[in-house]
């Protein structure tokens, strides 16, 4: 008899699972139950579908030669049996038999099987707002949400739209918004964008694209209630601090995984509530595997489980998934909790631990913050970027890495990500043959510099300290010479006003040491602090006794700034 | 006394080295002989340069903040005394003297050392042709040669320019000239551009753009001589097999290592023609070091030594010298022979070997090409890009990487030679957690796809074909089915056209089992082989005996093609 293989979710892992199944072992039976009407649709194109970079909601659903990838699809290409509007709702394990019902009949039905995946995804989180069913409400998650949000709310340039929650979602979501003409106000609870996916001067370069592209982010708000008219259609949110007219609301604050079906088949959850799996996607039963968004992760960084949905992981399981359901043994080494978003004219992206997550961990870190242009400066297409690096001072290995910035972020990201993958050390990454070529890079790519800055401040080759702790020592008073090393021109430009401030370019320090104290802290730094660096090596070199430089200058100065406009 | 450094060569690795002594070690007297005028100029930036999109030369040589890096800039700044128009002649090791003469005065002048570096550089071969030194016949070598070209010719627009050479540096040049209107024929010795940096189905694509963009490259070509008008002005470049009528030549047919001085002083020469140095770039006289484009490197992918002279590469050597020098251990990894260049509209990059290589060098290795969108395919800024990999059966490592395209092949470039340098297998990319989100890669990243593809080549999960060895079949006259899996309207618009052909599209194929032999060889492909593969799957699944896929489909076959233009 041959071999059953029952498939719950059809989007992401489940179908890649039964994919896998099919083409190493064309005998087994393969079925997907998917509750919804949709297979296999791109979940990450929806805001591309609602700013209208997407055209059609077929789109998201069919192959890069167009064609859709409906049950007729999975059976004549991949014979795999497909019932969609089918909700499986329990499983009978010992028996190995799943309940499901078929929603557009109305009838109860049974499915058999030898191996079972789970695929059933996450859930947007629905908060108990008062007024959160009101028309005009929406979350993002369906290709039916998105066709709602741009399909069936009417023109919506000039409109107003609140977005509750400034994480990836909501600010992809803002963007799309955005591109469709709507005024936008994001409410948020903590006190910035992307929660604790960055540290906060990362973040801020965040934040100062959001304003500079015309959207009001209100951070440390709390959302009371959802307000409606007569029509029950939506007109304002109301927060703890204020009350904001509202045409559309988006509500995207977080997911869930979806554990009942799991649940109630009495299979282990772990510790961030989410499907435990062993490393071959195996759940508690043997027989039975779970992938996608409803299983917790291991952290490759910190060997510890993590709850981090995301499409490509969701791929990767299902290809794990089938090779052992094939007998092929293969295990998920993890991830890192890499994310990337663009958001209007900046590029954000991060992976492993923020410096806020390894010191709560108690690792003893380094960090590095290295703004640079991406490419030669020379060349009119060179863009900024920031790359912070977090170290492990024990191991040197990466810890995390936040890269944001107009410019290519993602190919620095990429090299960040295979070193941690590897095992290896961070200073290793200097030594990377990455290719080079004035439109791809600067001669020493801006991530190479990262590893070399770490590898001094590894080995105590220059002494510096972080614009958080520079401000941290301002608030508390302490006395300093604020060493500007910049030329005068720079300075009027931009600069920090501060009364510690002294502005010495770095061409006259060495004729101009008598006017520093010796013994006094001084703390240097220039636009972006390789001048400020230098200016520290200077003067340590001098004899000055307690000198630093600032990491990453004025340019990664999160705090107040006078900037001529 | 202090310590004496004395560095010959002002470009790149010299004043690394230098500048991180000084930092490390402010105690030492460091000093630059640079025989030209100019210091740390950024060589890679001439070809843009020549295009016009670096308005001044001045942009080439000064720091991101526009401060030119004269000898001034080094003293004040650095502490580094830098001699310019010094040409150093010989070194007395026995007495540590290094005399030079001033080129501005014609004196001799000596130097006295206690460690000695040699960053002297690369030349640009200048080959004997008749007419070689005609005016209007240029190098692409120093800013000098780069303003002889934009600026001393006359208006560029409408003239006719020959290029010889289609290397890296050609190429480059020949999208500046042609940036500044040129007709442009290039002239290459090989049967193909890129010499030996890309496998030919590669580098076809690159041969196609030149084509779309007007530039003729002519391949298997040999200059004979280069003719003048009576003003000995250039007037035509003569080859073997033609005449092609110049107003500008441009010589681009490789560089040679200096290694004059060093043979002078006898110092130990590698195999490959350039300064053989230890891990640490000692040379074989403990007291020298050298770096940068005139020493061999160790390939990380062999072991074996390399000349491969990169910016990027001469960076890092004057690192690690400084390093050395101040008593800091530090080693060199080695190269992996990475490059990549941008023409016109497409980006072309390599690390490691060639297929061919490998194959030369004894590796027992297969192959994968991924064409695919580095995108998703909903999104239009989506753009192919085609990886080839070529992996060792042995060891599961990466021997090499191939990506080129109008797409991101930066970015999946960086995680091949990251992947390399750490020494694990090929199949780890394939759990790489990569950044993902829709506007930087599939949820599946080309590079984890091709990954995935070479897992399966090499545990035989499928057989497969590339192009170069299916044309070899059809040029030997074999009998198979070749068999194009695509729709008739894909079909239409591109096919490879040879009476083996057989179109059933994929959809169709379970229910046309029977139209086809059961023993007879057939060959599967699609557009880029992805239903290729699933045929191959299915095929083999029912039972067939004799089915294989051809490796990249339609996309990326190299010969003969229908094209609806």
């Amino acid at each position: 008899m041959k071999k059953k293989v029952l498939v719950i979710g059809g989007v992401a892992c489940g179908p890649k699972a039964a994919s896998r199944i099919k083409r190493l072992d064309p005998d087994t039976e393969v079925t997907i139950l998917e509750k919804g009407e949709l297979l296999s649709y791109a979940g990450c194109g929806l805001p591309y579908y609602v700013s209208g970079q997407v055209k059609n909601d077929d789109d998201l659903m069919s192959t890069p030669t167009g064609v859709v990838r409906d049950p007729d699809f999975f059976k004549m290409v991949k014979d795999i049996h497909v019932n969609n509007h089918t909700q499986a709702e329990s499983i009978d394990r010992e028996n190995k038999v799943v309940k499901a019902v078929d929603l557009s009949t109305g009838k109860a039905v049974e499915y058999e099987y030898d191996t079972l995946v789970l695929s059933v995804g996450s859930q947007f989180k629905k908060p108990p707002f008062p007024g959160i069913d009101l028309t005009g409400v929406h979350f993002l998650q369906t290709v039916e949400d998105a066709k709602g949000i741009r399909d069936e709310s009417g023109p919506l340039e000039g409109k107003n739209a609140v977005v509750i929650g400034a994480g990836l979602i909501g600010l992809e979501a803002t963007e799309a918004l955005k591109a469709q003409g709507m005024n936008i106000t994001m409410i948020e609870m903590a006190d910035q964008a992307m929660g604790n996916l960055f540290d906060h001067e990362m973040v801020f370069h965040l934040h100062n694209e959001l304003k500079r592209n015309g959207v009001v982010l209100k951070t440390l708000e709390t959302v009371r209630e959802i307000k409606g008219n007569d029509l029950s259609n939506v007109t304002s949110v109301v927060t703890d601090k204020g009350e904001y007219p509202a045409d559309l609301v988006l509500v995207a604050v977080g997911v869930t995984p979806n554990t009942q079906l799991a649940k109630q088949a009495g299979l282990e959850i772990g510790e961030t509530g989410a499907i435990r799996v062993d490393s071959s996607m195996r759940t508690s039963d043997p027989n039975i595997y779970a992938g996608g968004d409803c299983v917790e992760n291991v952290s490759v960084v910190t060997g510890k489980p993590i709850f981090a949905p995301m499409g490509s992981t969701a791929n990767k399981h299902g290809r794990i998934i089938g090779d052992n359901v094939c007998g092929i043994p293969s295990e998920f080494k993890g991830v890192c909790g890499t994310a990337i978003c663009r958001v209007f004219g900046i590029n954000v992206s991060r992976t492993g631990l923020t410096e806020k997550q390894a010191k709560e961990m108690g690792y003893d870190c380094i960090t590095v913050l290295n703004p640079f242009p991406d490419k030669p400066h020379f060349l009119n297409e060179a863009k900024l970027i920031i790359i912070k690096l977090v170290v492990d001072k024990a191991t040197h290995r990466l810890l995390g890495a936040q890269i944001v910035g107009p410019g290519d972020v993602a190919k620095r990201m990429e090299v960040a990500v295979a070193n941690i993958s590897s095992g290896s050390k961070v200073t290793d990454i200097a030594q990377y043959d990455l290719a080079y070529a004035p439109p791809f890079s600067p001669a020493m790519d801006n991530i190479i510099t990262a590893a070399n800055i770490a590898e001094n401040k590894l080995y105590d080759r220059g002494s510096s300290l972080s614009p958080v702790e520079v401000q941290a020592k301002i608030e508390n008073g302490d006395d300093f010479i604020f060493l500007d090393v910049r030329s005068p021109k720079e300075y009027e430009q931009m600069r920090i006003e501060d009364p510690r401030i002294k502005l010495i370019p770095l061409g006259k320090l060495r004729n101009c040491l008598l006017e520093l104290p010796m013994d006094k802290e001084i703390i240097a730094f220039c636009k972006i602090s390789l001048r400020g660096y230098e200016a520290e090596r200077i003067l340590t070199g001098a004899g000055f006794k307690n000198v630093k430089y600032m990491d990453g200058g004025v340019v990664c100065w999160p705090y107040k700034k006078f900037v001529l406009s």
